[in-house]
């Protein structure tokens, strides 16, 4: 009998209307002879709500504790949703992590799985019932309450269905899949029928919010389809999966727009082995992400080095930097608080040649300056003014994937 | 080092403010030199709003599924107030059932405990941190979340006392101790200083909501001596312990009025051996509690019997003693749908005669009838026309305990 597991995200279950029709659609599929796992979301509100209250108790509040007040959302919409499946007559039992054995490190707020002890979920499942799971939370091998962080219901839903090897994954959300591009942004943006992990992990990674990333690495790793589906209208989604031979047709599957970076550069640094790691280890230790690094060699054997955080961090940023800055005597910090990263996402990059070359020439057609450039094989990624984003989003987008640009959109 | 367990009921956490209220006076009492224990309720209001969504989505909610959901209440007050003594630099650690292994049976909604695990919780002590737990909740022995009742984190707390052999346990809640009668309806009601566990447990029994009645059963058994006091205002509050010499100087501790409950009157009934278990045999059955039962010889072999039950069981118990009356021949049902239970209570009338004569005086002159009496060692109740309730209990409050009516009161 194929497995399913089912996510349903926070919108989806953010009111008592949106439960009932969540339970008539697990109902439904149920009907249909699978046998289901449905993991939830707190309601949507819930898990803010719960955070403002702890930050107007402490202004830095404890993580273990802070983890026992949000794993609360989840508890509570697997336990109401559960209500509903009953009250349909669907056999069913919750889970919370604590009872599924889900166990992670001690990371909390942001706590890795280590394992999942499935005998509990398969015993529910041969006795006939829906298993609904409390997503986000895991327990310590103390027995202390962790969550995985913001999104990882998503998290919880894969893992299941890793261990449980379930035939699909469906992520349930306010979306109906996975899009070329923010329709927000770009008019011709389209809905993909299919994309790959890789791709869909850089689209992810690059800003676009459908999936968790962690959630997609997952996926691949123990390679589970996933489906992202609308819970609010009826509609194929977008499956993700293993890359196959006719996504390669396609050079250009989405187009994303980061506009949350700030950029630094460190100029005038005298070059010499051990550099980067003088510079780039105080923010390493101090949790940044550095996104784009680019050295540029001057002369005199000096040389410039510029990078990316995200905004959040920039100020703590710059506090650590110039510190360095006096110790390894570089002659100035400039930073631009705003900038905006646009990337092109494509497995079709692999073996035709030429992308970033028509990437380039795009944006010299619209009078757009490249300020730094960073490659992966499936990605090409540019920085640029941060009031041209959009417009650069939308020249690409257009270039590459509007009308006749691009052959795997759309079912 | 001397161990006191505290718990804070819901209003005493109900805001942001009122928990951190609640953290000063634990850092206080820490301060101090006792190891505490803290027990808490669910934010008021809280654990109304996850039963009404459950009754939204269900019209009789799963009882396992409804006690995931709101344990949650209580495990967000614990996250909460350990934020706040985490925030005041008082080392803490919250506590779910599941980590202290507070075991219940499976009866959800009404769970009884079994057995507590005081392992963390002393290893908790130890290393000089002040344990939060959740109260209300437990688990089963497969690990599934079970409730103990409205009102029983009291039940917690007091389990926790006797595991722990505390020294104390305190109840704050919102009012400042136990009250010699409704100072809503008395004016002239005080606060006792001391009362014993049976005193209490008739109080309780009889209305009084001060503190939960299997609570007050729990703490006798163990003999963990309580404290009722406010958390909003600086007091003594009411301490309830094992029965002393010098309480039976007073011959009556407290007055309480019952107007919740309904009489049935089953007349011209055959008497002969297993007439009272064919008659409450069925309404025990369903659940229904009757309170007090009068059996009244009448001429030629008949008699009537005439017994209260709670107002919201009335219609229930009727539909029942109807089939009964038709089977054994009874002559009629009769019933009252309100009638008032008054009752004085003190642990001197176990030495001290007349106290119920004495009684029925003051009612008499006050030309209240009376319609039923039962009598405890140390209770004497009636059962009066629910109009005469209230000037029952006055009058009856006036005469034992008004000025200088009674010694114990007050300290």
């Amino acid at each position: 009998m194929a497995i399913i597991v089912q996510k349903y995200g926070g919108t989806s279950v953010g009111s008592v209307e949106r439960i009932k029709a969540v339970a008539e659609r697990v109902a439904r599929a149920r009907a249909g002879g699978a046998q289901l796992v449905v993991v939830v979301s707190a309601m949507a509100g819930e898990t803010n709500r719960l955070f403002a209250l702890a930050e107007q108790l402490s202004s830095r509040p404890d993580p273990r504790e802070t983890d026992v007040l949000v794993a609360t959302g989840e508890q509570v919409s697997a336990a109401l949703l559960a209500i509903r499946l009953q009250e349909l007559a669907v056999p069913t039992v919750s889970f919370l992590a604590h009872q599924l054995k889900l166990v992670t490190d001690s990371r909390h707020g942001g706590a890795q799985i280590k394992a999942v002890d499935s005998t509990r979920l398969r015993a529910a499942l041969e006795s006939g019932r829906v298993p609904v799971v409390a997503g986000y939370q895991g327990i310590d091998s103390d027995g202390n309450i962790t969550t995985l962080g913001r999104g990882a219901s998503d998290l919880t839903a894969v893992a299941l269905a890793a261990t449980l090897k379930a035939d699909i994954c469906e992520i349930y959300t306010d979306v109906d899949g996975v899009y070329t591009a923010d329709p927000n942004i770009c008019p011709h943006a389209r809905r993909l029928s299919h994309i790959s992990y890789d791709e869909m992990l850089e689209m992810a990674g690059l800003g676009a919010k459908v999936l968790q990333l962690r959630s997609v690495e997952l996926a691949r790793r123990y390679n589970v389809p996933l489906v992202v589906r609308s819970s609010f209208v009826e509609g194929e989604g977008t499956r993700v999966s293993e890359e196959e031979a006719a996504m390669e047709d396609v050079l250009v599957s989405g187009v994303t727009l980061d506009q949350n970076q700030s950029k630094i550069t460190l100029a005038g640094v005298q070059d010499r082995p051990g550099l980067a790691a003088k510079i780039f280890g105080p923010i390493a230790a101090a949790g940044i992400v550095v996104d784009m690094i680019i050295q540029n060699a001057g002369a005199e054997g000096r040389t410039d080095i510029t990078f990316t955080v995200p905004r959040a961090d920039l100020r703590r940023a710059l506090e650590l930097i110039n510190v360095v800055a006096g110790e390894i005597g570089a002659t100035g910090v400039m930073h631009q608080e705003q900038v905006a990263k646009v990337s092109i996402v494509g497995v079709g990059m692999r073996t035709h040649a030429g992308v970033a070359a028509r990437m380039f020439a795009v944006l010299a057609s619209e009078s757009i300056n490249i300020e730094m450039i960073a490659t992966s094989e499936i990605k090409v990624s540019v920085v640029v003014n941060a009031k041209y984003g959009e417009l650069a989003m939308r020249a690409l987008h257009d270039a590459f994937l509007g009308e006749g640009g691009g052959a795997r959109p759309g079912a």
